[in-house]
């Protein structure tokens, strides 16, 4: 729903002028999210834990985000909802419980009783009931009740969180509360089912998910258009894009750090972070690579772009650039359920290298070259990851997987998936050098022409995908050929006119 | 120094082609900032170190932020240094420790022995010796080597940070290595002397918080020019307001999240969190608040203006309006070295308390208002605080001494502090409630005429200033009278040729 004009409605709030269900929105032309969504996840996260053998009886309980300050100051740091918590239950605030009778499917929220100074420093202080309207759950309680509900309900097992993040390594903590000991508890079969049941995106998560990449999408154009050589990598580009999403889509977190990167810094695949803050001039005779996407509704955008700083490709350029979106429309043309992801990796890379050989950076036969493994020194990252409600989103290696190269997901393409296509080719001198000093493969690389390349950076072309019944649909839309990136560039809209870029764009 | 150009300068990072010393600028028009103002912060640690007893031969010990995924997601937060740790050191990367030797003075940072995967995902590795040209220390080493370090320098104590933020009650956790336990350390001491070197500003810190305050200054100002009813509380003032400081000053962090009130959430003193997210449309009657500031090298500014959304203020605005400015103006000019803080924090309250009797939402006697605490009701919140690289900067309560009504202060003026100045006045149902029904209170109070005014909100006014020798610098400078408001919102440029604002204006 769009256009949903109510002065009245208030982060979120539903009031008595506002009959009907209860949405998540933000005010003008951003999207109305219908608390519903949640009902649909929570239906599926229960099926998943019957599969995996949940007793009649039970409940699943989770922990929300936690309020913190940095470090020993008081210093609040704007909360972000915890990603499975945001799944389940869609809550904003923080410091909550949820819970799901396994058998009924109902939904309990705990929220903290809030001290009466509450009302003067954070707002007037909601009731149960303002709770239960507003997220559209079967009950809510406070927190100082949890032990009280677990008491009278008597569970025949609680369902905890726990597990490891296959990206990061990390352990999710169970929730918890005093006297939890007394309960049976089971540890195993909560974190799957989740996880599991993200893997794929429900129809309305979909729309989310477009609308975070509508925005981010206008946003990179805007950028396109505005960034000039000389000014400061974080000022046209990351500025100027938060902004965008911030102001237009009601947009106020980034799904990650913006990378700017110009020149060199393009090669950088991390680039942003605190110790190399986007901020270096851009130069006229340079590339651009800038991967940013903000998130809507803690539904992520990941989106990356690269194009020379003077709107202009040469030659040079040109050819690196195009092996690239080589890459990136064969992986779309080849996506659809049942493909192995590492599959696509691998058509990536060996495209990108076949544009390698072309244009004299390599030398061999492309199986000398895939057998001395070449292509991963130019893409030494995964073709792409599932992405939701975390960037790099969760069940991309389901226990027992084995890890492929870089990727962050190594099994079949299922519909429904929502994935980031990412490929990409670099000059890193770190991979470079002590390949240029390797036997088996030095013999395979123009030394003079890639040393004369150590500084120029790389492109990276990311869009993000819905794999449908029999392929893909494109949820991001920016300028991709030389053709269309070169008319914005010089000031058309965009799409433009003759666009020759060969996949279909929807999502406009 | 200004206008330091060189496209080479990046991150901060002097090059060959940078001789002299090192400096934290962000490009542009930004703030070069030398890295000796850490120099100076050093000395004035180690002063009062010796001042509380440190014995000779004992070293400080420090640790830095550490670099944080969200829950157990591989979402990289962006990291800030931690406030001592960047006053001690200035170094923007995460997952330092570092030392100061008491007797010498020298100083010794100790950096990550990084991965090589590192040069591909997040930049070239600095060397041992980048580091210490970077941060002008006197020795760099690997944090694995600081067991090493403290073995071979054999200290007669170690003196660690450890104790209670009086804000949030938090503690510092003491700096940690394996094998500490083998040393003689001391918790008393680092803790006390940080604070008590932070409560005043050295002359290059004092640079830093200006430049801070002219570029979030000149972000109000747009501001309040470019701001409409019927836009979305976030769009024009939180997103433009971001925007303008990242962009213009290379401000990459807010001081804090920020609070942009339109009508009843102008009275919500922390408005803006998660739970309330700056998400309800303007509406042409009513008053707006905007509590926004960005920090620059981790230098806050924390700044506050009032005015209606439909740029000209009606009688009932204006009184409210004008009693805070009264209380602002009658602070400054009262303020110098050897006042007391909570004095003025009654002269603020009191001040506003006066105009509301003078309009008639109080009756009786300025005594009988100050006896049954009625002020307090208007201006629930302190007068104002010591700002620094906290935006509530450190030092307000030394041991021993009482808490003072809600201020984050209770303690005299020194020369060279630096506080915000921020007098209140709102309309807060959760307090007047009870106080409408409160026997001593009740009498005093017009109840008819602040029942309609439960939906107006409130005002505030805040500026940050310097204790000077004689008095105060004011570093923040937008429209604060009427006519000035009127005007710029009217278009005029600020200041405007024939402004009616009583305190001088420097930083501009």
């Amino acid at each position: 729903m769009y256009h949903m004009e109510n002065p009245m409605m208030v982060a979120g709030w539903p009031t008595a002028s506002v009959p009907g269900p209860s949405h998540y929105w933000q005010g003008g032309n951003t999207l109305a999210v219908p608390r519903s969504l949640h009902k649909e996840t929570r239906n599926k996260v229960i099926k998943n834990m019957k599969q995996l053998g949940a007793v009649l009886g039970s409940v699943a309980f989770l922990a929300g985000g936690v309020s913190r300050c940095r470090d020993d100051t008081d210093h609040e740091e704007l909360f972000r909802q915890e990603s499975n918590f945001h799944y389940v239950f869609g809550v904003a605030e923080p410091d909550c419980f949820g819970a799901l009778m396994v058998d009924s499917g109902e939904s309990i929220l705990f929220v903290p009783r809030l001290p009466s100074e509450y009302a003067v420093w954070m707002g007037s202080i909601a009731s149960l009931e303002d709770f239960k309207v507003k997220y559209e759950v079967d009950k809510v309680m406070y927190t100082d009740q949890i032990k009280d509900f677990f008491t009278s309900c008597s569970p025949t097992k609680i369902y905890l969180y726990n597990g490891v993040n296959s990206d990061s390594k990390s352990v999710g903590k169970p929730a918890h509360f005093d006297g939890i000991e007394a309960f049976p508890c089971d540890l195993e079969i909560l974190h799957p089912a989740l996880f599991e049941a993200r893997v794929t995106k429900t129809s309305a998560e979909l729309e989310v998910l477009k609308f975070a990449n509508r925005v981010s999408s206008k946003a990179h154009i805007t950028v396109m258009q505005k960034v000039k050589p000389d000014m400061m990598e974080y000022q046209q580009m990351e500025a100027d894009f938060l902004h965008y999403c911030y102001f237009n889509g009601g947009m106020r977190h980034a799904s990650y750090t913006a990378i700017c990167g110009c020149g060199a810094n393009a090669a950088v695949l991390h680039y942003g972070h605190a110790g190399a803050p986007n901020n270096r001039k851009l130069m006229a005779d340079e590339m651009i690579l800038n991967d940013m996407g903000n998130e809507y509704y803690c539904y992520a955008s990941d989106i990356t772009c690269s194009f020379p700083a003077c709107g202009k490709f040469d030659e040079v350029k040109k050819g690196i650039y195009e092996g690239v979106l080589d890459a990136t429309v064969r992986v779309m043309k080849s996506m659809k359920p049942g493909v192995e992801w590492r599959d696509m990796h691998d058509l990536a890379e060996n495209t990108i290298a076949e544009h390698l050989l072309k244009h004299g950076y390599l030398k061999g036969s492309m199986e000398e070259i895939i057998a001395a493994k070449i292509p991963g020194l130019f893409m030494p990252h995964g073709l792409g990851h599932l992405m939701g409600i975390d960037t790099h989103d969760v069940g991309g290696y389901p226990k027992g997987v084995e890890r492929f190269k870089s990727l962050r997901m190594n099994r079949q393409l299922l519909e429904g998936m929502v994935l980031t296509v990412e490929p990409g080719c670099y000059f890193i001198p770190a991979l470079l050098d002590p390949a240029l000093k390797d036997e088996t493969k030095k013999k395979l690389l123009c030394e003079e022409k890639l040393l004369s390349m150590f500084n120029f950076g790389g492109c990276r072309i990311e869009d993000n995908v819905i794999v449908t019944k029999d392929g893909i649909e494109l949820m991001t839309n920016v300028p991709r050929t030389v053709k269309e990136i070169e008319a914005v560039m010089a000031g058309s809209d965009f799409p433009i006119a003759d666009s020759d870029y060969p996949i279909p764009r929807k999502n406009l």
